[in-house]
C-alpha cells in the first residue's frame, strides 16, 4: 500500500487513533494550525515524521513578515498602513499575486504580531541596516523585501517588516521552540517519527491519513478535517524535473528532507488543484557588509541585469531564471571585503580591460558597462536599473570581482508553488470547488507569491496561513 | 454532471455507442491516433467538439519537424542522420528535453515521412532559405530551429528540418484534410459538434467518456482504451495564471478555442501527472525578409539578448520570459525593409543617441551597445551573442527601430506542458505508473521540448505519438 497517495477507507486497518482534527507536518504551518484548531475546541492530533518539530522553519533564520504598523516597527521611527503594506506585496509578490491572501495577509498582520507576542514570541525592538538576513545580534526588524529599493520605493512609503524572534543567531529555532511548546500547552496531542503516506478518503470526504512509524502501518481518522502543512518539494528532483527544473541548479537548498512533495500529490491524487509550480525563491545572500552594493552585478555578456541594492532574492531569482545563473559582481578597492560567508574577489585587476579579459567576458563588454555606468555616477545616477543614489558612485580601477555562478555562490532555492487553497485554508480542488474535509498551509500550499518574493513571507504566511486552515478544519 | 471531469461507470446512463478505442479530439494528435488504431486491428470512434477535422493544426502553417535524412533533405543537398538530429533536439529542445521521446523522434522520423508520403502527403524539394515559417510558393522545406545559428551551429551539423506538405500558403489545413481522409478511408468512425466532458471509470480503469452535443448527453465506452488528443490549454486563462502567467501576455493565442486544458484535467482528476505545465512557445515573427537579421534585437535597457539570426521562437520566449516583454529591432537604412507583416520603424532618427532618447531608452545606453557592436562587426564578429558573421557588418545611421513590444509586434504563444505520458503514449500516473485504459498524445501531454523549440515539432511529435499512442490505446 505504500505506493498508494489515497486509500480508501473500507480497505485500511482499524485506525490507531480517532481525533477531530489530524495536522500533517509540525512546522511553522503546522504548530498554527494544531494551535488553531485546538483553540477552536477541537481535538487534534499533530503528526510529524522527524523526530521534533520546527520543519525547515527551525532551520531558517526565522524572518517573520509582518506590518501595518506593528510596535516593533513604531518604536524604530517606522510608519506602516495596511494599505501601504497591500501596495508593496502586491506589486512585490507577483506577477498577479493572489489578491484575496495579499488582502488577508495585510489586514491580518497586527493581529498575528499580537498572536505570536501572545503565545510567548518576543522581539527587540531595534532595526539591523546592515543586513536581509538575521542579525547579528537580538535586533528585531530588517529590510527583507527591498521595500526601499527600486520599484517598489516608488510604490509604497518604504518600511522594513521582517521581524524576528529575540536571540542571537538564528532565531528559526527559537521561534518554532515556542509555537510547539504553546501547542503543547492546550493540549494538542503530537505524534513524531511517523511519515504519513496516503490520504483515507470516504466517497469525495478525506477522513484520514496512512502513517509508517519504525515500519509499522498506522491509520489515523479525523471526524472533522485533515491540514496539510508538511512543506514543499524542493528535496524531491524529480518533482523539480517535472514542474520545476530551473530549481536544479540550486545549490544549498533551503528546507529538510521532508520536503518530498508527497503532500501535495497526496492532495492531487483526491482532485486537489495545484498552481505556480514553477515558481521557487532563489536567494543569493551576497551581502551583508552592505557596502558591496556599491559594486555593479553582471551577467555572462558583462551587463548590469537588476539594481544591486534590491532583495538578495529578487538577485538570485533574476540570475537562475533569466541570467542562465551566471553573474559577478564587480567592486572596486574602496568598497572591497570579503562578504559574510567569507567568499572574495575570484579575480582582481588593474584595469577593466583586464579583468573582463580574466574572467572571460567577450572583449569590451565590461568595459562598456563601466563606461556607461561611471558616467551616471558621477552625479550619483543610475537611469539603467535605478540603483538608489547613496549606493551609486565610479567605480574607480583596480577593480575585484566575485564569482556568483552556483557552486562558488551559493543559491539557495525552495518552492513557492503548491495546493491552491482559499484564505481560510480549504483545497481546491481541480473543477474549483472545495475538497470536503481537506485543508492546507504553508509550503505545501501555493501562498501569496506567484513569483516575488520577500524574507519572512514564508514563516509569515504559513503561520497566518497555517492558523486560519487549523481554525477552518475544526468548524468543518 | 457537467462540472464532474470523471463518472463511475455505474453513474452513467446506457452507452450511445461502444467501441474499441475512442479518439478525443481530432486534429493532428487525434487523426494520427484515430488511424494508427484502426490500422492496429480495432473499431474506432473519434469524437471532435468542432464541425471538422483539423484542430490547431489545421490553422497552422503546417510545418512538421522531420529528419535524419528524409529524400526532401537529400534532394536540397543537405547531409543529415538520426545522431546528428538527436544532438540538435538534446540541446534545442532542454534544458533537459525528455531523453527517451527524442531518441524515439529522431530514430522514428525517417519512418514518420514514409507514414505520412504513403497515407498522401507530397513535399516539393525545394529550400526556402527566407523564411522560418510557410514560405511564399510550394517549397517543401525551411530552416526552422536557427539549427545554423549560434549555438546549435557547433553542436550539430545544421540541417534544415522544417517539411511542408505541397501547397501555396497556409499548408496546416492541407494536411489535416490528408490525414482526415486517410482516417475515413479505412473506416475510422467520426463523430462532430460533440465536446467530451468527462471521463468514465470503473475501478482504476478508464473506459469511456461522457459527451454534449447540442444540449444532449451522450455516453462512448471504449472497450481497449481512450485516447486524448484534445490540444493544449492557450485558450483558457484561468489555467494560464496558474500554470503559465507569462503567456497571458501573449497576443495572438495559437490554438482555437477548444484548447482549453479540459482534457488535461480530466485525467488529472483520476491521478494523472502533469509536466512543465508553465511552458509555452512563443513566437515573435519578425522576418522575412532576412535582412532585417543585419539590425539588432535591444531590450528595454538597451541591451542586445540573444543572437538574431537564431529562430524567432526563441527571440519570442527570451523576450516573454526573460526581458519583460519588451524588444526592439534596431536597423540602418541598407538593411531596412517593411517585414513580411506589413511592420515599420516607429522611431528613424539621424544619430543612436536621438534614436535611443525617442525610445525612451535609459541615456547613452543604446549607444553603448551600438558602439561595442560596431566595433567588433567591422570584422564580421559578434563576441557577445555569436551571430553568424554573414550578418555581422557595423550599422551606420541613420537608424530606424521596430517596436516589438506585445500590443505591437506579434507574441503567438501555444502551451507545450500538459499530460506526462511514456514515448508509446500511456499516460503516467502520479505514482509513476500507466493509468489502465488511459492514453495521450499532441499538446494535451508534455512532448519532446521542456522549454526550447522549433517550428515544427508540435504537429511532428502530435502526429507521431499519435500514431504510437493509437497503436498502444488497440493493443491494450
Amino acid at each position: 500500500m505504500d505506493d498508494l497517495l489515497h486509500v480508501d477507507l473500507k480497505d485500511v486497518r482499524p485506525a490507531t487513533a480517532e481525533t477531530d482534527v489530524l495536522v500533517i507536518g509540525f512546522g511553522a504551518a503546522g504548530t498554527c494550525a494544531a494551535h488553531a484548531a485546538r483553540e477552536a475546541g477541537a481535538e487534534v492530533i499533530a503528526i510529524e515524521r522527524s523526530a521534533g518539530a520546527g520543519g525547515a522553519a527551525a532551520l531558517a533564520e526565522g524572518i517573520i513578515y509582518l506590518g501595518g504598523g506593528t510596535p516593533v516597527q513604531q518604536a524604530c521611527g517606522f510608519d506602516d498602513s495596511v494599505e501601504n503594506m497591500t501596495a508593496y506585496l502586491m506589486a512585490a509578490c507577483g506577477p498577479e499575486p493572489d489578491e484575496a491572501k495579499v488582502a488577508a495577509y495585510a489586514n491580518g498582520s497586527l493581529d498575528h504580531f499580537d498572536w505570536l507576542v501572545a503565545r510567548g514570541v518576543e522581539f527587540d525592538a531595534r532595526l539591523d541596516i546592515e543586513t536581509q538576513m538575521a542579525p547579528r545580534d537580538t535586533h528585531g526588524l530588517v529590510w527583507s523585501g527591498g521595500e526601499n529599493a527600486w520599484p517598489f520605493s516608488e510604490m509604497a512609503t518604504p518600511a522594513p517588516r521582517g521581524h524576528l524572534a529575540k536571540t542571537k543567531n538564528s532565531t528559526g529555532w527559537l521561534l518554532m521552540k515556542i509555537l510547539a511548546e504553546a501547542c503543547e500547552a492546550i493540549g494538542v496531542e503530537t505524534v513524531y517519527d511517523t511519515r504519513v503516506t496516503a490520504l483515507v478518503v470516504d466517497g469525495d470526504r478525506v477522513v484520514g491519513v496512512v502513517a509508517s512509524s519504525y515500519g509499522e502501518e498506522r491509520v489515523y481518522l479525523a471526524r472533522r478535517g485533515v491540514v496539510l502543512t508538511a512543506g514543499g518539494f524542493i528535496w524531491n528532483d524529480d518533482m523539480l524535473r517535472r514542474h520545476a527544473p530551473t530549481l536544479l541548479r540550486g545549490t544549498w537548498k533551503v528546507g529538510t528532507e521532508a520536503d518530498d512533495g508527497r503532500a501535495i500529490e497526496m492532495a492531487q491524487s483526491v482532485g486537489a488543484r495545484v498552481k505556480n509550480m514553477h515558481v521557487g525563491e532563489v536567494s543569493l545572500p551576497i551581502i551583508p557588509p552592505r557596502d558591496l552594493i556599491q559594486g555593479i552585478i553582471v551577467n555572462g555578456h558583462g551587463q548590469r541585469f537588476i539594481n544591486e541594492d534590491t532583495y538578495m532574492g529578487r538577485v538570485g531569482q533574476a540570475a537562475l531564471y533569466d541570467q542562465d545563473a551566471t553573474c559577478f559582481l564587480v567592486v572596486d578597492e574602496a568598497a572591497y571585503q570579503p562578504n559574510w560567508m567569507g567568499l572574495t574577489a575570484t579575480w582582481v585587476c588593474e584595469t577593466v580591460g583586464e579583468l573582463e579579459s580574466e574572467m572571460g567576458l567577450p572583449a569590451g563588454s565590461l568595459e562598456a558597462t563601466v563606461d556607461l555606468y561611471n558616467r551616471h555616477a558621477a552625479t550619483h545616477d543610475d537611469p539603467m536599473f535605478h540603483k538608489a543614489p547613496d549606493w551609486v558612485r565610479p567605480l574607480i580601477p583596480p577593480l575585484g570581482a566575485f564569482d556568483l555562478r552556483p557552486g562558488v555562490a551559493p543559491y539557495a532555492p525552495f518552492t513557492l508553488g503548491g495546493l491552491e487553497t482559499s484564505v481560510a485554508g480549504e483545497v481546491i480542488g481541480l473543477g474549483g470547488e472545495a475538497i470536503p474535509g481537506l485543508f492546507a498551509a504553508g509550503r505545501t500550499t501555493a501562498g501569496i507569491c506567484s513569483f516575488g518574493y520577500a524574507s519572512g513571507l514564508s514563516i509569515g504566511d504559513s503561520t497566518m496561513f497555517g492558523r486560519f486552515a487549523g481554525h477552518s478544519a475544526a468548524g468543518a
